[in-house]
C-alpha cells in the first residue's frame, strides 16, 4: 500500500534530500461479461470485492446469484468479472440525471439510471448512541494504526457489538465499494448492520448504503444537504460529526436510542 | 453555499432537537454543443467557470478561442456551452486507459485519451520555500474563514507573491476544475503561476494542472506515488505537505530555492 520515493524535504529551515513513504494509486480496469466499464484509481489490495461493489454500485450487479465468476490479473490491474444477466452500461458518466418534464415544478434526481427504484430500507431496529460512538472510536484507531502515509479513507461494516469488516483505499467511494462487493461475495445480511466511514456524507455515499441494504450510514465528518435528502427518502439513518461523545442524526432518528 | 435543517444531536450525554448549517450539494449538468457530458454534484456558484473547467480538464475544451458562448440556468442546474470544436466524447467514463501492448516491460497509463499528447511543462522559473509556505498560509486562512459547514475543499491560483483566485466545493476536483475555466474564460497567462488545493495530489489533479498550464501544484496534504510518476513525466513541481515551516518536494526540485 505503500512505497518509498526520494524527495527534498524542508523543515526548520533546512532543506535536505531524503525518503517519503507515499500511498499507492494503481488504474484497476472492470471488465463486466467481456466488455470494458471503467477504470478506477485505487489502492492495491481486495480487487475482487472492489470490482464486484463498484459494479453493484452502478446497479449492474444486484443479487449474489447473478455473480459467475471474478478473475484479477494483479500484474496488469484488471478485473474481469462475469455475470448471468445483461444490464445495458449507462451511455456516459456514472451519473445520470432525468429532468422531469414541468419545468417549475418537480426535478428529480437519481444517482443513478435505477435509483429511482431502490425500495426505501424499512426496519426500526434500535442501536444505542453509545453503540455508535464506540463503534466509531474503534475504527478510528484501526484507520489510524493502517495509515503511515496520510491520505487514505476507511470504511467498515459493524453490528450493534463490533466491526465486521474494515477496507481502507485512497478514494472514499472505493473503500466503501469494497466493503459492498465483500458483502455480496460472501452473502452477508446487511440489513441490521451500520457503515461506518472517514469520508463525507455525500448523496453518493447515501446511495451505495442504501444499495447495499444497509440502514446506519456513520461519518465524524460533514453530510451535505443533498445527503440528507436521499437519506430521508431512502430509509437511510445518516449520522455525522460522530466524535468524542457527540454526533447529529440527520434523518430516521427513531433507529437511535440516546 | 450552506442550508439550515433540523437535526437530532448528541452532546454531553444529552440529546436534543437542534438546527445545523449543512453545506449545498446540487447537481450540474454540462451540455457541450448540446450534447449531455455528464452531471456534476457540486457547491453552487462560479458554474460558467465549472462547465468550461470540466470540459478543459476532459480535454473537450482547449483554447480560449474555441470557446463560443456559456450559458447556465442556475434554477435547473444546466449549463450550456457552445464551442467551435466537436470533439468526440470519450466512450465511458472520464479516465481511459491504454495497455501497450508488451506485456512484461510498459504499460503507459493516460489520464484521458489526449494526455498523452500533453507538452511537458517547460520553464524554469524559480521561487522561494518561503513564498511557497507564505502563501498556503494565507490559503489556509481564506479556506477557513468560507468554510463554516467543514467538508468543503478550496483552490487557488497564485503569482509568487499572492493569491489571485480562490474557490471552494464541495468536491476536490470541481474547485481545481473553477480554478481551470477561470483561467479559459479570462485568458489568464498561467505559465508563471501556482496551483494550491487543500485536496489530496492524486494523478488526476496533476493532470489537471499540467493541463492548465500550471507548472507548480501546491497542497498541505499528501501525494501517491501515481501523482509523483505524472508530475515527473509532465513537468510539474509537485509539493506535499506544506504547512507551518515544513514542505516536501516530489518532483522538478530546481523550481524551488530553499
Amino acid at each position: 500500500m505503500a512505497v518509498e520515493i526520494p524527495v527534498v524535504r524542508l523543515a526548520q529551515g533546512v532543506a535536505s534530500e531524503a525518503s517519503d513513504v507515499v500511498t499507492e494509486e494503481v488504474p484497476l480496469t472492470v471488465y463486466l461479461n467481456r466488455e470494458e466499464v471503467a477504470t478506477l484509481l485505487c489502492s492495491p489490495g481486495h480487487w475482487e470485492e472492489l470490482a464486484v461493489g463498484f459494479l453493484a454500485s452502478q446497479g449492474l450487479l444486484r443479487e449474489p446469484d447473478e455473480l459467475v465468476r471474478v478473475e484479477v490479473e494483479e500484474r496488469r490491474g484488471l478485473a474481469w468479472v462475469e455475470s448471468r444477466v445483461s444490464r445495458p452500461l449507462a451511455q456516459r458518466g456514472m451519473f445520470k440525471r432525468f429532468l422531469t418534464s414541468g419545468c417549475g415544478s418537480g426535478i428529480a434526481y437519481y444517482a443513478a439510471d435505477d435509483a429511482a427504484q431502490l425500495r426505501p430500507l424499512a426496519g426500526e431496529r434500535r442501536v444505542d448512541a453509545s453503540a455508535v460512538l464506540d463503534l466509531m472510536h474503534r475504527f478510528q484507531r484501526l484507520s489510524e494504526s493502517f495509515r503511515a502515509t496520510g491520505g487514505v479513507h476507511s470504511a467498515a461494516l459493524a453490528s450493534a457489538e463490533e466491526i465486521l469488516v474494515f477496507r481502507e483505499d485512497i478514494g472514499r467511494h472505493n473503500a466503501v465499494d469494497k466493503i459492498s462487493g465483500h458483502c455480496l461475495l460472501t452473502r452477508l445480511e446487511t440489513g441490521d448492520k451500520l457503515l461506518l466511514t472517514t469520508g463525507r456524507l455525500s448523496s453518493e455515499i447515501v446511495t451505495k448504503a442504501a444499495r447495499l441494504g444497509v440502514p446506519l450510514l456513520v461519518s465524524r465528518a460533514a453530510a451535505t444537504n443533498l445527503a440528507v435528502t436521499y437519506a430521508a427518502t431512502l430509509g437511510v439513518t445518516l449520522i455525522g460529526f460522530a466524535r468524542g461523545q457527540r454526533l447529529t442524526v440527520y434523518s430516521h432518528t427513531a433507529r437511535i436510542s440516546m
